[in-house]
């Protein structure tokens, strides 16, 4: 198990002993004037990065672990050009089994399989068969459940742990359900479908085993596209699943991010979407706002300038 | 009370009688070119605006109403350049409690009485002693009252209807109540004031005792500053009352639209300011959706193009 | 066969006989004062739109016809409020071999079997065989076919006209192939595929069989989705396609627009996309520009006000 | 009195002696590995900004001062990575009286007293007896104009520095004076008054009694709204004041950013508001533009980019 | 002399006899459905626009005058589908010497002899001799000074009437003289050289002898454009012209209208060119208000919804 | 001759000798705390740029060269706070002859003698005698040509490097030609002409002799303005050049950049603009695209962040 973080490293003396759990982000042999080659490294935990260098047994060393891999590494601390960086001694791979994931990527405070029962508990409580059948072969689908109860909802901006996709989907659900009395004619049941599987494209349009990354089809075909070709998947195998509802679950998908400006090839023209994007809105922003107050430590009444937002925010919220 | 409206009128053949009650738009006397004046009027009830004129005894009748005015008209439908017009024989003034007022009007579906007192259990439920005492001046404000009980919350756009401001407020304060489970961290006080009072200014910022438009200080000062220093005015009163807290108010105001862009001086900064703007803007965007519904009779499955929200909206949701 | 067109109405006096097929644009049924319905029409051909009404035979008449059909009206030339109509008489439905489509709705230049007898030299001239494949899959499509060979590109702004879809699909492949030698390191036959496939979500986003329109599912969810889900249709078919090449393909849909705010929720990120944009933006302009000469007989040395491409055009372009 | 200045310490070799004054920006008590406290200030002049640590009798030293106090430091010049910090041996409090301010801050050019007595002509050149007595109330009122008379008129961007506000008001106050006579049907008392008053709520806005930043209430509410509640909280007291008057100073300030963008909530739709925008504008322009020059030594004949105005500036304007 | 002009054609009746000078606008030959010629013209003076119809003699008629001439019509007043036109009986051209231009188009309430006098007085204060060697070759070209001393500012907007241009660049050299006080940096000589010459492509760009309207050069080059090869096409004449001098004279041409948006290829990037756009801005903005406030007769406080100004303006300024 | 390059110094250790060939980038003359000068040197050559410093013989090497000089260096490499920098003991000037200026500046992958009679080849190619006789003077203008055989087409963006504007140049000419045969109505001389000439204004908007930067002029007039102006030039001396061709080809350069925003005062109103402005956005994209493709070399499907398109390129294009 992880002994110190990265975060501590300012109070380690140059030659202090490190023996300790990292993720690989980067791994890269270069060369030495003298024409030896020498291990470059960038390791991480969840407080921050370090680099290490291997000068000796280089060759033995490389082949011991592969990029994303959590490596044991013993060393020496020391300086280049006034920055820390790990002298290593000595390396081994470390099994999953042997780390605590939440040392070293951003996770979600809830467990996972308390979200996956709950998002069961909501696709057993819909009425609309075809809707119901539709949620069914993803929640049945292992494969595609693997990925979707751990994904982030994005890769920085918001919900960006593992956890925060179906987080922020269940949490959709559970505000359109709050406010569904003041919309009586909505169809509830094709809302909290759009609710579940608005951004299940995100599931190929980020990588999130380890570490968050955008992946090629994420930057080339996007999120939205993808999620609509997932459902399509889907519905092709449900029998008779009627075309207008279809048409009316990927409208959801589509316009979900409200503007052209936005990333949407569409805006909400119904009321379902319309509803949909301002929840989805809502549930980002204030996770932004969350994580800001979070993340800001400093003296005054404000958080540093927050970019996802635009502006500056207010800490000292509590009234007399 | 009233027997036919102006929206039947493409039935009644020149020479036929008209008698019948309308609101006067607008008044003004022209001269014919004999020399002789005339009195030109546009007169309007719930579904639309027809022109009259006097061409006899056009002093008498000039003194017996003004614009705005409720107003008996005895005449003869005729034509003027291919539009209908009413030859107006006889007019005479009629009290307000003669006429219905919604049938010239828009007005809220709901009851300003049943509103008003919902108002009144919305106030006695907050616990913050300062707040609740400068919600219950505004509505021990009978003047106010008077004003606030029937104001539109804009001219057109959403919730254009007599009601439509405290109708539209109270909605807000439901759906902030609704939600309030998930945002744990918010003042439920504050974000429930700052419904009641975000819009506040318009009362001021419109005209609207019958037909709909901009005060002089509406269009020069805005709902916004208006709204802020009505507030102010309260609170001035109200012994002690804490400066931040007020601050805290003034910024829910100031920053209710959103945006620059949208006229709102500040973007939210504050958790109750984040959910305030969107919640408005989805009770705003609903009743805009809902009245093209409404007002969509053609064939085909879009509304018209529809110009708060920028498109086409789908008006054949329901699912099979 | 069509005798005579809209644009000669003018030239037509009241109580003159009208004896002509027509295209029915819209049909409804009203109602008189009398409590008697009776027929408004609104029927077209290439050179504008006329109202017409049947007042007698009213249940008969309307059973003989539905919207979207050709109609030969005999009936006599009134007028209503200053606007001309037809007093209908007697109707009925003309089966589409009676008229020559180009009387009614725009076409192209070009013939669609020529058109159709490209698009195959095209397909045959491909080297990457999962490319050939897919395309020939859509080629051998009949039912695709019916409607690709006739299909428009657009509703209106540009080559909004039936055959307009694979005309300009076509100009594109030969612009592409033009300009290629500057470009070697381009992947032609994937550009190619994409200059084909690009629009290929119009022939379900539009309605086209005679008047242009768009489908619930156009405006829903947009041809750009539609279009990568017809492509995934027929990918799915072959069997080993490369999931890159995939990729590629989709990201070329999805992009051409060019930026977010014309709707494409990607930038071009390849060196085909960037060109493809590039091309289907110049045959764009080029088509709006023609059209716009075209249709301006006026005086003056520009058009009217352009408002596709917001400005005015230089008509007088021929240099001594 | 100050005797060197932190611009150059780039000539102060490690070791040398330090003693001088210095103004507290931070001041924060961390950690040593050991668990041992020490002192992390950050202390400026109107040069830059340097390091200094406490690292013994870090209690005492502490108690002797707080942030934003003058402070007389002895130490010896250190480096920490690459960077200069003093090494803190003894700290004491200077009183005010003991600093010449401008050592500190950046102030306007023109005496404070000269700024003042300008202020007092202008208010008794007003022959509108109610503008003449608002503007009065505000000369009158000591705690204001003890505030008035040092504020700037921004954070940075334009006259950022003591006096600014002050100096830009009575710019525009000439301004508006010079260009009357083209301008015959304004209300020049009207016009005047707003340029006075139409950033009177800077002072709320910033806090700048030695460094400049935002009060809470500046980024939560703005100059705008607070300026408007200032001037109100004069305008009850005067008797009588007319309505409409009142309505358009409060259009003057609500507007005269000019643009919703520039965070107006209101254009401006009066001749004064629109003459106030345009000399607001060029008197913030104009100081920009000085302010890069005065800032640029480089070579060449351009300013490094100018970012509040997005551009490079032309240096060499002297015309042969 | 003309009689009577067109805002008072509503008090004709059809029959009534016109006898009068108008100035053509428009002149097409026509068609009747028997195959006669008919002409169709369209006459305007200074209050607006009428149909006037000749139905014989139409060969000689059609040879007595052409588009831009002024004519004295002889007919009848008559009406086509509600809408007044002339059935011309007789028609002969009439000289310009016959005619108040100021009755047919709007004209500078300044004498243009005066304007061009007061040019002169600029010029002959200049101290540069370059600056003042150039507008003198301008103001000793009578060919362009014939075009100068009577063309528009724009063709509507602002200053849109005959002598407008000179109207608007002398006031901008009163407004650059009257706060030259405030940046004793600026070189005047060169900013009112700026002022006189910033618009000159305008006499270019603008057709005015009548009628206004953009000339083709104006569309497709621009007042920007041509203003500098007028201002190159003088210098080249000048010996030892400064280079840089005549590059400073460009730069505030060109950088006139203040951003790319508003069709300026060049920011303002010297203190001259900053002012320079500023009071050129306040000019225009006073000449659009002005302009409205005295086309609008209507009642209300607010003018009609000002398009160059994108707002509603306030009439009702006099403060008690 | 070079023999190392500033990009392989980080293997060159301190202490070691240097001695070599470089470009002058900043020369200035600073002081010692003891009072004595010291001359502090950028200089640079195609990989990199590095600092030196003289502190001998500082008055008799300051004489030796200038900025913008090739110099040979000898000295010894020595570091300051972290950075390396080359301790100069003796400086020479070195003259062009003696040096590659590929081992300095970027240039063109074609010789500038083979663009230079492509060029030619385009010019003879010609038929309108007038378009031929004006590209013509431009030709043999040699010291025009000088100029532009070697300028570059940007300061960075695209085609940033010595040649580079006739290399677009030509491009542009060669994808008009390859695309002529689908806009057959196109004035293909007109078109060369404007391809040629539309960035002409380059040669004196950029400073490219060795560094690239912008002139006075670029900055403040503006390539558009400038190539303008030296197409009138030769225009003049060109007899019966007729008016309407004249005006036609100062549109394409105005308008070549498409819209306001990128800075063209006026947007293409002609066929040939239209299609100037695709084909030259082609050209640059491509070029963007190419660099960003060669300049990176990291690992991963996609370059960094490309600034002048604003998003991350795909790196891996290649299909199986």
């Amino acid at each position: 198990m992880k002994k110190t973080f990265i975060s501590d490293f300012s109070n380690v003396k140059d030659g202090d002993r490190i023996e300790d759990i990292f993720l690989v982000k980067v791994k890269q042999q270069l060369f030495r004037k003298d024409g030896n080659p020498y291990l470059m490294l960038k390791v991480c935990d969840k407080t921050g990065t370090v680099d290490g260098k291997v000068w000796d047994n280089v060759e033995e060393m490389t082949g011991r672990f592969s990029g994303d891999d959590f490596i044991m590494i013993k060393g020496v601390m020391s300086s280049y050009q006034g920055t820390k960086e790990i002298n290593i001694k000595a390396v081994e791979r470390v099994g999953d089994g042997m780390v605590d994931l939440k040392d070293f990527v951003p996770v979600s405070d809830y467990d996972f399989d308390v979200l996956e029962k709950q998002l069961y508990t909501v696709i057993a409580s819909l009425k609309n068969p075809f809707l119901k059948k539709l949620l069914t072969l993803f929640y049945e689908d292992r494969e595609f459940m693997e990925l979707f109860r751990i994904a982030p909802a994005a890769k920085d901006i918001h919900h960006a742990f593992l956890g925060g996709l179906l987080e922020h989907s269940l949490e959709i659900v559970d505000l359109c359900r709050d406010i569904k009395n003041h919309y009586k004619e909505i169809d509830l049941d094709l809302l909290i479908t759009g609710a579940i599987l608005h951004d299940v494209g995100k599931v190929r349009e980020l990588k999130y085993r380890r570490s968050l990354d955008y992946t090629d089809e994420g930057r080339l075909v996007g999120h939205i596209m993808i999620g609509v070709e997932m459902v399509d998947e889907k519905i092709r195998i449900i029998a008779d699943f009627p075309a207008r509802l279809a048409m009316l679950i990927r409208h959801l998908i589509v316009s979900h991010q409200g503007t052209y400006e936005w990333g949407s090839p569409k805006a909400p023209q119904t009321l379902e979407a319309l509803i949909l994007h301002n929840m989805d809105d809502l549930s980002a922003k204030v996770n932004i706002f969350r994580k800001a107050m979070q993340a800001d430590s400093g003296e005054g009444d404000f958080t540093s300038f927050n970019k996802p937002l635009g502006r500056y925010l207010y800490k000292n919220r509590q009234t007399e």
